[in-house]
């Protein structure tokens, strides 16, 4: 089995099936038996609950609360704003009975025709037509907003072509829905969320991130202004991690959400919505792993540390046991998340590929000799680099290792992203820089035509409209038309 | 508003009534545009919050790990196991379509009769068929077990009577799956989940509860013994609260799932499943509230003390906010939830009102005069008594008085269970005494028959077995056969 884990396809070699063989022998995930959908793995939903639990406080300091919406939306409910049942009516589950009954040849159960509904029911592709449709009730006057919600759930979307994590018919995410009396709240509302998960993106996940616009093609279905933060994977291909959108009053006009500002005159309410799911922990996987399996960052690896004990009889093992037990507890103080593995059942060589693939931080051996020398031997997976370490003041040592780790495989990706972005001045230049893979800086007029002709033409789509870098006006490099500035475009997940 | 919210229906004069309007007065939840679906809001959602936390918790602390198995389930899993179709196939929701299209009529959208699934799938009621199906590939030999996987999620059952947080087509659950290498740790298993459970209810909902054995009528469908807790609400009816089955080798067998043990043979694996839900509000709403409004246990309450100044200029709200804010500082540090509401958009009559019907726990009251004196009024929620208490010292007098609220609450309960328990000898006596309610403790001789007529008689059922008390034989009360002890009889949520 050590032997079968290290067996995993180089990236170079075919960086999709890496990524897929990586899921699957690191514990994350597996397909299920319902086409499209997954059964997330213990190890792999470990992973998930850290990133929850960290955006999860990072709301609430932002002044959200939770709350819990139905899963069933009426169908009539998705076509009340254009745009929204244009985008997702193509794409949803849908419910039309409410009861089996015995098959009348005796075989199963069969959908019993006498149990209808008078209306069918779709599973949320998103809420935003329930809560809209729930929030006419909750608002009246301005003094009823701003409504800060967040709410935890699994969604559906019937994705054709799906890859675990990336893509699939069932996943799970949050949704903030917040309601506020005026534009420019709503507006920064969206803004300031966009910033958490920048934030999160960085400083947690360690990939570093480009925050911007969506164009008008890549807008969200029923939004105004849709902001997202793209990372680039390593094979220079985008992944869209987390978007915020400004909703404008389409949802207070669809549903008849109407207050009374303090000058007693009624209004439309205004709207942000905004989410990340478990696509991130695609990103999070692309982002740092290598041929060898996992790496994880150390602020959301579920066991930042292991300790593997070498030993040749019992009484080294009570001695190494007696040495880990205090580094052990010292650790857990600092807020380390450690593991002792001295199970009898596995070699260490089999120990080591294990938390190899998998990922863990920070993994320390010590043996009969180290105890005898007062060392333990290191290693980190970033790097695969072992050092030797004095055993007295070890767990200060392993704090400060755990920082660097966070922080050498965020610089590693930031400068794999700024190697992999160019910027290009005419459309033959761009045709061929895109076949090499990354972010790509060009100019573009602004219109849906000519990046509908752009994607056509060479797969790649406008990532964002940077909120930030150069903007200093040109030329489209299709039309010749004038450009606002440059806007990234990538082949994306 | 505040006059609005004292305007609740008395528990003595409708308890059925009392009971939804004091959901919906202290913004727990209310009813969505979906049948029998609930729209949690966020203050009824972060008491939720406060149970999975400790739950989760719990469970973690006993071994199990979370995963995340699929929402749908083919519709041919759930006729696998006999029994299991039988109980969970008449009341489920049907996806048949995975596309809408726009109508031909241009209203709307209309289900795409060109999107019909080839076997239609089921939202989960339960997960034991789909885990059981995944556990099939996981478990190879006896190396393999247990698994002790639990999963939070939503399911949906479509009940025809639903009632908020009691019974709902939708509700969100923790349901755990375990699988292991021998009936007795199955079984261990099953049973140290029922210890969990009633720990959780008593220790932190304050709800003492009854441990017992369904009997065969009430067993859940495909187990082979089904562990509960049960609890008496204030009306005396018992609700079931949470319940632990232990589910024999009947998964192992439906779909396939075997194991080879350390003597190289092969064997069926033996499995629990066990589950609490949003129900669990529902008990903890009805067991300590009372015609003012929520009582909650401080041990789960969101906001365990709220601090409201009285003041009628600055200059005085400016000497409060200064004295309150190192009090504050210091209950937090003790691990206290507090807020300070110095809002100045609501009179103090109206916090008052509103934080009683939210059943905070303690409140203070600080004016001018009590700065003078050094002293706080202190309002404790579960007897409304007030008292004044110095200013110095307060938080530990607060840590304390949570304390007592929490074991008050609960020995307020369990008098309550005690007085509304009786035991009967015959049946005439019997029919008498389940019209006031309450349990009653009765010999029977075992029988799904003589349990159904009772059922029709008398509208009572059997809530369990119990695992403590009592055990002398008897004879039962309706047929005269042998009893091997009395078990708990009432009418049920």
């Amino acid at each position: 089995m050590a032997k079968e884990l290290k067996d995993l396809t180089k990236r170079s070699d075919n960086y999709s099936q890496w990524y897929n063989e990586l899921v699957i022998k690191a514990d994350l995930a597996e397909q299920s038996a319902v086409r499209g959908c997954m059964v997330i793995k213990p190890y792999g939903y470990a992973i998930w609950e850290k990133m929850q639990h960290e955006l999860d406080r990072m709301f609430k300091e932002t002044g959200h609360q939770n709350a819990y919406f139905p899963l069933l939306i009426p169908k009539s409910f998705l076509s009340r704003e254009a745009d929204h049942v244009e985008g997702f009516a193509k794409e949803c589950a849908v419910v039309t009975h409410y009861r089996l009954k015995n098959s009348p040849d005796g075989n199963g159960v069969v959908v019993d025709p006498a149990a209808r509904l008078e209306e069918e029911l779709i599973i949320r592709p998103t809420s935003e037509t329930i809560i809209w449709n729930t929030y006419r009730n909750w608002i009246h006057s301005y003094r009823d907003l701003p409504i800060l919600i967040n709410q935890w759930a699994n969604v559906f979307r019937w994705e054709m072509r799906t890859r675990m994590f990336l893509r699939t018919a069932e996943f799970l995410w949050q949704e903030g829905h917040t309601a506020h009396a005026t534009e420019q709240e709503a507006w920064d509302e969206a803004r300031r969320m966009l910033d958490v998960y920048a934030d999160f993106a960085e400083n947690y996940m360690a990939v570093p991130v480009i925050k911007g616009v969506k164009s008008a093609n890549e807008r969200f279905a029923g939004a105004l202004e849709t902001f997202t933060i793209e990372a680039m994977m390593q094979d220079g291909k985008a992944l869209q991690s987390g978007t915020s959108h400004f909703l404008g009053q389409n949802f207070a006009k669809a549903f008849d959400v109407t207050y009374v500002n303090k000058d007693n005159t009624p209004g439309y309410v205004w709207a942000t919505s905004w989410g990340v799911s478990t696509r991130l922990m695609g990103a999070l996987i692309m982002t740092h792993s290598d041929d060898n399996g996992l790496v994880l960052p150390p602020h959301l690896a579920p066991i930042q540390v292991v300790i593997v004990p070498i030993y040749k009889n019992d009484g080294q093992h009570d001695v190494i046991s007696a040495t880990v037990e205090p580094i052990v507890k010292e650790l857990r103080t600092l807020g380390i998340s450690v593991k002792y593995d001295d199970s009898d059942n596995k070699r260490p060589g089999f120990k080591f590929a294990d938390y190899e693939v998998k990922g863990i931080p920070v993994r320390l051996a010590i043996g009969a000799r180290d105890i005898e020398n007062g060392t333990v031997e290191v290693m980190r997976r970033d790097t695969l680099e072992k050092h030797t370490a004095p055993l007295s003041n070890i767990a200060t040592h392993i704090k400060n290792l755990l920082e660097e780790i966070q922080a050498n495989i965020f610089k590693k990706a930031l400068d794999r992203r700024t190697e992999m972005t160019r910027t290009v001045e005419s459309y033959d230049e761009f045709k061929v820089e895109i076949e090499k893979g990354g972010f790509i800086l060009a100019h573009w007029d602004g219109t849906p035509e000519t990046e509908e002709k752009i994607k056509e033409d060479t797969k790649a789509t406008i990532r964002c409209i940077p909120l930030e870098g150069d903007t200093t006006p040109g030329v489209c490099m299709v039309t010749g038309k004038p450009s606002a500035r440059r806007v990234v475009f990538a082949r994306n997940y």
